[in-house]
């Protein structure tokens, strides 16, 4: 963590101004490099999930991908931290059965799912949360895919499985640096530290992707061009990334990453973005990716969905709009 | 919110400290002075439901609590964000009856229960929650009680009615100044700004008040007293102000606030204690009061419902230990 940080958002009631969100903002550049910077591009993060286009790359460019023939979907769900709705489940249990795996086989661990209706009525039936409907199991049914093609046994989120040692080798060619290290996410996977201005690099490396011809570049285009076509696989209905992505004014691929962090890929422009918010708050990243989008005139802050994100209002449990959040101005523009 | 604060504590995800919280603390005098500020003690707040002790002032010093037979569950009831467990429910429910009030004068507003059992059976049986199981629902028992005393009318909550221009004199009195203005709590009650070294003051002042005669002070004395005799009404199971009030070496009442707000009140010592966690991180304030409260030899480091708190442990979806949050080193002394 570094003492450098922007303000990124303050959360008021009434007249009061009674958070506020710091935080890190870093564009890059077709070439990779920082275009602009609010707080410090040095700082060192864990990007978590959205990292997960990344760690998806040695899926596609293994070859592994089209030898099982995982379409735009599946590649969408790989990079996916989503809703864990029917939709999202039934494609999962698809894509498993498809390649005869079991959930058994799977490491990411049960989650209830985020969809409210789906979460209650389990809860009516008695039943329990499988590792289905862990947000991450889009992920994990890509690992178990490439782990059947590279070999390495049954745990392939250890860190010297051949799976996990393919990820962090393509985090460190799209970020351009050795990763100084990692922590073992909510999912059990592990997720490679980087700094805020080579994880920009990394995105806008997406961004420019389809003009190169390598396998990698090949890899992340089609990755990227999966979750834009399949806005609500990468998420799902209410989530940000979903909204955003579908509100946006050219194409831009957009993904959330605990404790705070936001991405986008905007091939139009060829340049990356990565957002953290200091204290790890999703409203802070949410936001702040928001404001940065309209900024750049991604996104239209009069428009409903993004206006949710960018000046959320706050309501009480009478309904009673009792505050909101506001992006710093310096962000906004 | 003001540019100058102090860490209270980071978030460890293996090798990398990914998150980072940062906020003001003051411990206030016998006397009311600040005695150690970490921060800006002249930082505008919202305490939120860390006041409701202040709001619970009138409600005992006017009389009506005495005329209606409150006792101290009433008193803590009052002062409480309980977990909407049965036995909160089921007291909050017996005082309304006591006093013949209905659910429905209740302004609140209905909440899911945060007991889990509760709320899943409540799912289950396909019933809705009530406004009893709003966690503030004790607080507006004493609203309830305290109008039925000055008159005013049904709408208790709104700012010019007796009740809250009660309230707000108690909290002007025991902030010893004026408040600059409120905003609209969750529950729709008023909820009112002042000074960190205000608030810490407010809470010297409940710490010292069995030195003084006056009817406020005495009222003050028995609120802080019912408070310390029944941690688990104040908040409940496994929440950090019934856990930490229960395993301190002296006696303190401790109260959570939303948005990152916490507070202590020492009668030993006659010292009161504010924190606020600048990003409104509930995690940040439980680890900077259990942070103080240990420098302060009020807890003990070592006490496993303390290091909960203090130092908790970050388990993922596999039930792995993925890292720590660690409170701040200047902090914790």
């Amino acid at each position: 963590m570094s003492p450098s940080t922007a303000r990124l958002c303050e959360v008021w009631r009434g007249p009061i101004a009674e958070s506020v969100h710091f935080g890190h903002v870093v564009i890059a550049g077709p070439d990779g490099e920082v275009e602009a910077a609010w707080g410090d591009p040095d700082a060192t993060i864990l990007p978590r999930s959205s990292a997960k286009m990344i760690q998806a790359l040695p899926l596609v460019a293994s070859g592994a991908a089209d030898a099982r023939g995982l379409g735009p979907e599946q590649l969408a769900l790989a990079c996916a931290s989503h809703q864990g709705a029917p939709l999202h489940v039934a494609k999962v249990a698809e894509w498993l059965a498809a390649e005869g795996f079991d959930e058994a086989e799977m490491r990411c661990g049960p989650e209830p799912s985020r969809d409210k209706n789906l979460r209650f009525e389990m809860i009516r039936d008695g039943k329990s949360p499988s590792q289905l409907h862990n947000n991450c199991s889009g992920k994990h049914a890509g690992f178990l895919t490439l782990a059947a093609q590279l070999g390495g046994g049954a745990e392939y989120v250890e860190p010297e499985h051949p799976v996990q040692i393919a990820a962090r080798d393509a985090f460190e060619v799209v970020t351009d640096r050795e990763s100084p290290g990692f922590g073992i996410d909510g999912c059990s996977a592990p997720n490679f530290a980087t700094t805020m201005s080579a994880m920009a690099r990394a995105m806008s490396w997406f961004a420019t992707a389809h003009r190169r011809e390598d396998t990698l570049s090949r890899a992340g285009v089609r990755l990227r061009e999966a979750m834009m076509a399949h806005p609500l696989l990468v998420a799902g209905e209410g989530r940000a990334c979903t909204l955003l992505m579908q509100a946006a004014k050219e194409p831009v691929a957009l993904k959330t990453g605990a404790e705070g962090f936001f991405i986008a890929i905007l091939p139009e422009r060829g340049q990356g973005i990565a957002i953290k918010a200091q204290d790890g708050a999703t409203r802070a990243a949410e936001c702040a990716i928001a404001a940065v989008l309209v900024r750049m005139g991604v996104l239209d802050a009069d428009h409903r969905d993004v206006a949710r994100f960018l000046s959320p209002q706050i309501t009480n449990r009478r309904g009673i709009v009792t505050g909101s959040i506001k992006p710093a101005v310096t962000l906004l523009g």
